[in-house]
């Protein structure tokens, strides 16, 4: 019985969500990144549209959406993106289309943004999203994490603790919030996070007929 | 290191939560609502008032409060439970201030409600709400689980299913669906759902004094 019956509720329709991780530099959000996308095959990230030039090895399309300033511009007027943000003179914007499309198909979206773009997302569409921030373990472990990346001198390491510290100070526009003292289970409380949000009866369109079928009086 | 900064989250102060576990008969809400105990060292059920005799076995202020009917009706005046129900002739109270006391010392508490109690807590209490529904995996399934009981006659078997559908037509108002087609399945659905409620901000109390030391530039 088990296995057939887990198929029906398998094959329930169900609308996807926006799976946003954000962390100050240094708090291990790219790892976790990674090893989601790995272990679940339901999410993938959202591939930005960007005014960076190609990078070699990247491929238009799956990497990014590689365009021009202006084709750029006239998109963000024309409200073509849930998100965009300039950082260190280009612009990266998460296109409206794509999202609202795989959505509606059951599609999951990993976005590994910071609480600008996030506050952003969640202004458009805020039943979809589903924000979680990471926070360093100490204040002496995310200077560790910080320093270890070479021969920095202490205004480099200064600035870097500032930017974290800026990002952390934005923790509570977020629904979820993990301690990540370790990779391991920080990566399972997200997992417990994805699945439980998956089970939201708000996005499970497939239970409203579910349930017609159950209602017959006539079975 | 990470047993150390395990250590550091485990000990984060957190409110407590009310978990309700609604389905029609036969859906396995008992049997969930076990294994979860047994399992989950950190929840327990609310001990109900209830005006019933107390019988062979059970203990006062255990199983439940026994009270007689003039009290019972003073605490439903004095806004003294949170839900109350009358089943049968007997009336059946959770008392606000064991639950108020608990959630604020990080207890959480197991509901096993139908969708009228569940509907009077999330009123007074909404925040600390987690309505979870089970469903049948389907109709026929449904029948068979409330005809096996001994040898009911038709009409016995109609009036419950038509109690179970009427109790299954108030599946949309709580936040969780899980189609119980398996209990080992169900029971991990309702394990991960848990977990991650747990996780969210608003409960996290001790959050705010960690996330201060985090903001600290001179560690």
């Amino acid at each position: 019985m088990a296995s057939e019956t887990q198929s029906i509720s398998g094959t329930l329709k169900r609308r996807g969500l926006m799976f946003v991780l954000s962390s100050p530099s240094g708090a291990g959000k790219t790892t976790i990144s990674r090893k989601l996308l790995d272990a679940d095959s339901a999410i993938r990230m959202s591939v930005s549209v960007t005014t960076r030039p190609i990078r070699p090895g990247e491929v238009d399309g799956k990497d990014y959406h590689f365009t021009d300033r202006a084709t750029f511009d006239r998109k963000v007027e024309n409200g073509e993106f849930l998100e965009w943000a300039e950082v260190f003179g280009n612009c990266y914007g998460t296109p409206v289309a794509q999202i609202a499309q795989g959505l509606e198909q059951g599609q999951d979206f990993l976005f590994d943004i910071d609480w600008q773009g996030t506050q952003q997302l969640s202004q458009r569409m805020r039943d979809d999203v589903v924000p979680v921030f990471l926070l360093p373990p100490s204040v002496e472990e995310l200077r560790r994490r910080l320093t270890t990346r070479g021969t920095d001198s202490a205004e480099v390491i200064a600035g870097r603790m500032a930017r974290a510290q800026s990002e952390i100070s934005h923790w509570d526009g977020y629904d979820y919030v993990i301690v990540n003292d370790d990779v391991e289970t920080c990566f399972a409380k997200v997992r417990e996070i994805l699945a439980a949000e998956r089970m939201r009866r708000v996005r499970q369109n497939g239970l409203i007929g579910f349930v017609r079928e159950l209602m017959k009086s006539d079975a």
